[in-house]
């Protein structure tokens, strides 16, 4: 008789090297627009999507993780189940400490956004992967069904991205494209970011728009600022020079977007 | 006939080994606070240290930077103005991308936040040295002068804290106690950010108060909660479980912090 982890080392696959270094090469965008997968870590994270009706390509799992999550990992149909190593989980991780749990997950195919009156983030060329992702984090909060970014904006499959975002990616659709495209077709009012706008505190909440966030350190495009029915600013009562762009984004949604 | 590049030269002193040693050991809070200094990189961050009252112990700067700054470094009096070359800054940084300067800056002695009818923000085991230096930046901006940090919050002179504070620690006056004993003293209401307290929406912006935000994962801790005056929540219309620690300080300042 083998113990009941045996049997379930039988049924899964170790990782092997081909796979190891497949999923390293997952860290570089090219290697993930090429393959269309991304990296999800965090046992958190990794059991919100293998939860969701996202297409999974590898589960990838140290032997503990394995035999305390039998029930969960036998549902997923689809996706290979790979056994790691602690040193192999260092190996493949992007995290500072590696977890027990790495999933490669199917890209979602890219929606144009569709023109209706509900509320949309727009982001020009947001550079810093963790504001990408809070604002991502955010859109999912307040109920933003749709992200549009620039071209120049930084990857949203980035790891650091996901990480951040808080699996904001499963139930928020993210497309790129032109702005000024984008805004072009828009039958709502669209709401610029910027330092010299309408004190936002004056502004009512909508159940309808657009907001637009513009780069950490130049904000939004003149040209893009234009196309804008308003700017809007937060009221600053202190010494600092600027907020950060996730934390604005928050600030803003929480006093614009009505539900 | 020196060239004028030159001659700043010989006023200035080259990086040293120790010096060297000494600022790349600054990384580790033990010999940040056995020295009771710190370090501020970026030359924006550095410009707005070198105008400030800030008691500067050294300014490390490339050759370039300093013929191009010869006015600024004239007025650093007592600061150690010391030349660097670019593989030694590279050894010294704490940023990605090596600067072409760099202060170690001493710790302002850290006064007990006085009893006033004004804000504070009460910070319960932050942990993250982003989201640390983010809220700093919010006090910063909404002109919240005192921070009290509780034992166990990430140490706000770490290089990360520092770099996403942008400035707020030159005009932020943070402290670590106890919250409890500080909570005891204060004579402002005191408001918790939970999951479960009344609508954000639905409270008054008032001129005085304190506000605790909690740890990133466990929040605030019940026996700190128990001593609020009410509990409030950013109300969610999405999917999203949480928001980031930093954005929603940014949100709940922005709601409650009138002036």
């Amino acid at each position: 008789m083998y113990p009941a982890t045996a049997i379930i080392i039988v049924l899964q696959c170790m990782l092997t090297k081909a796979q190891n270094k497949y999923i390293r090469s997952l860290t570089q965008q090219k290697f993930r627009y090429e393959n269309k997968v991304f990296i999800v870590e965090g046992e958190k994270m990794a059991k919100e999507w293998l939860a969701s009706n996202a297409h999974i390509e590898y589960v990838v799992v140290t032997e503990p993780w394995a035999s305390a999550n039998t029930a969960l990992l036998k549902k997923q149909g689809n996706a290979k189940v790979c056994v790691a190593t602690d040193i192999e989980m260092a190996q493949i991780t992007t995290l500072s400490t590696p977890g027990e749990v790495l999933l490669v997950v199917a890209m979602p195919g890219a929606t144009p956004p569709p023109v209706t009156q509900s509320w949309y983030l727009l982001l020009d060329r947001i550079q810093d992967p963790g504001n990408m992702g809070t604002i991502i984090r955010i859109a999912d909060w307040f109920g933003i069904s749709h992200l549009v970014c620039s071209p120049g904006c930084v990857d949203v499959y980035n790891p650091k991205v996901v990480q951040s975002a808080m699996g904001g990616h499963l139930r928020v659709n993210i497309y790129e494209e032109d702005l000024p495209d984008f805004i072009a077709r828009l039958t709502v009012p669209v709401f610029a970011a910027t330092l010299d706008g309408a004190n936002l505190y004056s502004v009512p909440r909508l159940g309808a728009g657009a907001l637009i966030i513009g780069n950490e350190s130049k904000g939004i495009a003149q040209n893009i600022v234009s196309l804008a029915t308003q700017k809007v600013t937060i009221p600053a009562f202190g010494g600092a020079e600027s907020l950060n762009a996730g934390v604005a984004t928050g600030i803003l949604c929480a006093y614009l977007v009505a539900g």
